[in-house]
C-alpha cells in the first residue's frame, strides 16, 4: 500500500466511522474494543450473509448459536486454561507488563516465537541484554498469562465461568446432539457465528488484533477411514495457491498435485481448500492477495495432525486469517475424558470417536478490515485522485443509489417514485436514496462508499422514461428505460 | 395453554434440539445459559432478518454494532453500577442466596416489587417469620447484588470493564459520531442487535431469564419540542391494544383517541406504539396476544417520563417482552456529565441535549420462546393429535420442501432435479430436502417444523410435469405444474 493510499484510507474509516474505538468519549485505557457505525455495519452483516449463503449453505453444514460463556470444566478439557497463554514479563521498576514474544522480537529485530521455554526466552535476554522499553529497568521473572477471562456466575462466590477465546467449543460439546437431531451421518459440518473474548496484553492494528472480536467457524466431523471418500474429479485441475515450506516462494498447485504430491494427507483436506480459496475469490480478494501457508512445526498446533494458516498480503505483510486444521479426535476425546459422557458415534457398525477437521475459523474483523483494505483504490477522475471503495455487489452497503439531478421540475418527486416503487420490489439489495449536493459530490461519496451504480433521473427521465445508470469502476454512464429497471439492475447483481 | 399441549411443546423443543443447555454433557452448576440447535438457529436468524427488514429499514432507522465489553466509566455514569441490582438475602446457617423479592411473593403469595427499600423488605420478613425455604434458618442482612459482571481488561491489574447489561449504552455514547457521519437530521433512530449479561442469582423459566441472552435494541433521538411533529393521519382509527391503570382490563383505544385523552404525553409516541404492534401482528402474534401496559409508579424506571411495557400472552400469563420509554435527556446528559464531552447538538439556531424515546428493546430469546409457544398447536390427523408449528412464511425454518413420493421409479431423481433447479433461481428462502421414510412420516415431520410448504414429485410428475403442493396449516394439496412452480411459490411467500 503507498503511504498516500494507507493515509486516504485510515481517514475514510475515521471520517466515516465505518468502525471506531469503543467508548471514545471516555478516557478510560481500553483499547483492543472497536463499534461498527452503520456502514461499517452494513458491510459486517453482509460478510457474514455471505458466510452463511455461500459457505455453510452450499456446503450443506448445519449452523448452531451457542453461548459465549461456558463453565470451567469445558475449558479444563480443551486444555484453553492451561495451554491458552502468552509469555510475559513485568519490568521491575514501573511494573509495565510485557508479552515477551513481542518484546524480544522488536528488540533483537528477529522473530522470536510465542510458544518458547522459560530458559529459551531467558538466555534471550541475557544475550541481548534486553530490557523495559519504558524506563530501562532489568525484566522480572517469566510467567505465563492466561488470555482467557474468568467470571464469577450467580451470587455465590466459586461458580467460574469464562468467555470463550473461539467458538468452536460448544461445537464439539453439542455435536452429539446436533448429530443425533439430523441426519445422523458423518461427514457432518457445524458451523457458528460469534463473539470471542482473548485478554490480550497489548492489542494493537486495530481490527487485526482486538480484546473481543467476531468469528465465523467451521469444524467438519468425519470418519478417519473415510477422510479420502469425496469427489474430486472436478477441481483435479484447480490451481491452489501454496506457501510451502519446501519452497522458497508462493506457488500454484492443482489439486491433482496437491494429492500425487501427498502434500496433503487426505482429499477431504484439498477438498475444504478448494472451497475456501473459491469462497475467498468471490468476496472480492484476488489470487495474488492470499496464500496457503504451511507452518513451521514450532508454530503448528500441539493436537494438530496437518494445519495450513490462510494469510493474506496487507500493508507489505502477510496477516493470518484463519487455520484449516487436522485436530484428529483430540477434542472430541477431550470432552469425553472431561465430561464422563461417550461422545463416540456408530457407523458401518463400527464404534468410535469421529475426527474434526477445522475447515475454517474466520477472524470476521479480519476479514472485514482486509477486505476494505484491498478494495480501497485511488482513482484518477477530473484531474484529481478519487477514493473508490471496489466491493462486490454482496457486499457492499448499498447496491444502487436513486438520484434526482436537482430537486426542482418535478425530478424529486420522480426519482421518489421510482425509489418507492422499487422498495416495494422484494429487491435483495439496499437502495439509498441521496438528494443533497451537486450530482458530482454525490457520485464522489457513493463512490467512497462502495455503492455500486448510482441512477440518475434528470429532464429527459420525463419525456422518455429513461434514466443514466452510472458503474462505480468504469464511471461510465448509459441510459436505460424504467420499465426494464428491476430486471437489470437483478442482473447486474447476481452476474457481477 | 393446555397441559397436553405445554408436554408435546416441551417435548418438541427438547428432541428436535430447538435450543437446550450450554454445556449439558457437564454438571456444572451453569443454569441460565442455552444454545440453539440448527433448526432453532435457522429461526433465530430469521427473526432477527425480520427486525431488520420490517422494522430497522423501513422505518430508516440505522443499525450500529457495538462491544459487548464497555469500561467502568460508562457505567458509573449511566448509573448502572449503583441501580443495576437486585435486592438479596443470604440464609445464616446455608448460605443460599435468595432474591427477596422473589422469595417474599413466593412465600407470602402476594407480589413484592423489587425496588422497596430495606426498611420495607425487613418489615415484610418480620410480620410474615420469612425463613429460609431451604433449611428454615433466619435470614441474614438485606444487600443488593449487583448484576453487572466485571473482568480485569489486560495483564495489569484495575483496568476493569463490564459485560454490558443492555445494548443501548453504546447507542448513547457512539450517538454524536453516528449522528455527525449521517444526515445530522432529528429524529433520528439508532438500533443494535447483540449479546447482553445479567449475572441472575436465580435464572428460571428457561429461554424468558437467561445470564447470557441478546436484544433488538432501537433507540429514536429527537428534538423534545417536536415531539408532536410526525404525520399519524394515515393511523388516526387505528386501535391500539392498551392495559391502562384505570381500566381494569385490556382495551383498544384508537389512536386518535388516545392523543385526545392524553394517554400518551406525545404523537411521537403513539405513532411508534402503532410501528411495534404492526410489526408484532406481522411476525405472528395475534391482537389478543398482546397488550401494551401501563405500569405502576413503582415499577417505572426512575429516568423514565412515560413508559408502556409490551406483554406477551403465554402458558396462562403475561410475560414482559419490552418496553416503550420516554427516557428525555437522562442518558445524553449522563454521558456528558461522566465523559466531560458537549453531547449537545444545533437544530434550528438551538444548541440542546435531544431527547431518547427508547421504541423497543426486545429480548430477542423471550420474542423467539413466546413466538414458538403462541405458534406451536396439535392439530387433528388421521384421528391422532399432530404438533404443527405454525410460523409466518417469514419465520419458519424452510418455506418449503422437496419430496419424492419413493425412491424409484426416477423419482428421487426428479426431484433432485426439481431441487437443484429452485436453488439456482436466488431464491429469498430456503429449501429442504427429504427422501427418507414413508411420506406421512415426512409430512408430520416437517408440520412440527414448521415447513409451510410440502412439495411431492409422484409418478404422474414424470408424464404431466405436475407436482402436488400441500399447505402446512389446512393440509390441502393440489396439483400445480413445475413451470409455475418458482412464481407460485414466490407469490405464497410474499402474500402469505
Amino acid at each position: 500500500m503507498t503511504d498516500e493510499r494507507l493515509t486516504k484510507f485510515q481517514e475514510f474509516i475515521t471520517s466515516k466511522s465505518i468502525f471506531f474505538p469503543s467508548a471514545e468519549i471516555y478516557s478510560d485505557n481500553f483499547a483492543g474494543f472497536y463499534e461498527y457505525g452503520p456502514i461499517g455495519n452494513k458491510i459486517r452483516l453482509n460478510i457474514i450473509d455471505f458466510w452463511r449463503k455461500e459457505f455453510v449453505k452450499k456446503n450443506n453444514f448445519l449452523e448452531i448459536s451457542g453461548s459465549v460463556i461456558l463453565p470451567k470444566s469445558v475449558f479444563e478439557a480443551s486444555g484453553h486454561l492451561k495451554k491458552f497463554d502468552d509469555p510475559i514479563a513485568t519490568c521491575s521498576k514501573c511494573k509495565q507488563v510485557f508479552k515477551l514474544d513481542k518484546l524480544l522480537s522488536t528488540t533483537i529485530d528477529k522473530e522470536v516465537h510465542e510458544n518458547l521455554s522459560d530458559e529459551e526466552y531467558n538466555q534471550i535476554i541475557k544475550e541481548n541484554n534486553v530490557v523495559c522499553s519504558f524506563c530501562k529497568s532489568p525484566l522480572e521473572k517469566i510467567t505465563r498469562f492466561n488470555l482467557m477471562a474468568p467470571l464469577n456466575i450467580g451470587a455465590k462466590e466459586g461458580n467460574i465461568g469464562y468467555l470463550r477465546g473461539e467458538t468452536c467449543q460448544s461445537i464439539f460439546i453439542d455435536f452429539l446432539r446436533v448429530y443425533k437431531t439430523s441426519r445422523q451421518m458423518l461427514p457432518l459440518g457445524i458451523c457458528q457465528h460469534g463473539k470471542v473474548y482473548r485478554n490480550e496484553i497489548s492489542p494493537r492494528n486495530g481490527l487485526l488484533r482486538c480484546r473481543e472480536f467476531e468469528q465465523l467457524e467451521c469444524e467438519l466431523f468425519f470418519n478417519p477411514k473415510k477422510i479420502n471418500d469425496i469427489d474430486i474429479s472436478n477441481i483435479l485441475n484447480k490451481k491452489i495457491r501454496l506457501r510451502l515450506k519446501k519452497d522458497d516462494q508462493e506457488k500454484e498447485y492443482s489439486v491433482k498435485e496437491i494429492i500425487d504430491q501427498e502434500i496433503v494427507c487426505g482429499k477431504t483436506i484439498v477438498y475444504y481448500m478448494s472451497v475456501l480459496q473459491t469462497f475467498l475469490l468471490d468476496i472480492g480478494f484476488s489470487i495474488k492477495d492470499l496464500r496457503f501457508r504451511e507452518p513451521s512445526d514450532q508454530e503448528k498446533a500441539f493436537y494438530s495432525k496437518q494445519q495450513f494458516d490462510l494469510e493474506i498480503f496487507s500493508e507489505n505483510s502477510w496477516v493470518e486469517l484463519f487455520c484449516i486444521n487436522y485436530r484428529t479426535d483430540y477434542d472430541l476425546t477431550s470432552h469425553t475424558k472431561g465430561s464422563k459422557k461417550d461422545l463416540s458415534i456408530v457407523e458401518d457398525s463400527e464404534k468410535f470417536i469421529p475426527h474434526v477437521l477445522e475447515v475454517a475459523s474466520i477472524g470476521l474483523d479480519r476479514l472485514f478490515y482486509l477486505l476494505l483494505e484491498r478494495s480501497f483504490v485511488l482513482k484518477e477522475a477530473n484531474q484529481e485522485k478519487r477514493n473508490v471503495l471496489m466491493l462486490s455487489s454482496k457486499i457492499s452497503p448499498f447496491f444502487v443509489s436513486i438520484l434526482p439531478l436537482v430537486k426542482k421540475d418535478g425530478l424529486l418527486e420522480k426519482g421518489q417514485e421510482i425509489y418507492n416503487n422499487l422498495k416495494q420490489e422484494n429487491l435483495p439489495f439496499d437502495i439509498f436514496f441521496d438528494e443533497k449536493g451537486s450530482i458530482g459530490k454525490r457520485y464522489a461519496r457513493l463512490d467512497e462508499i462502495g455503492c455500486n451504480f448510482c441512477l440518475t433521473i434528470d429532464h429527459q427521465t420525463l419525456e422518455d422514461k429513461t434514466l443514466t445508470i452510472r458503474n462505480r469502476d468504469t464511471f461510465e454512464q448509459k441510459r436505460i428505460n424504467v420499465d426494464d429497471l428491476k430486471e437489470t439492475l437483478l442482473s447486474l447483481y447476481y452476474d457481477l
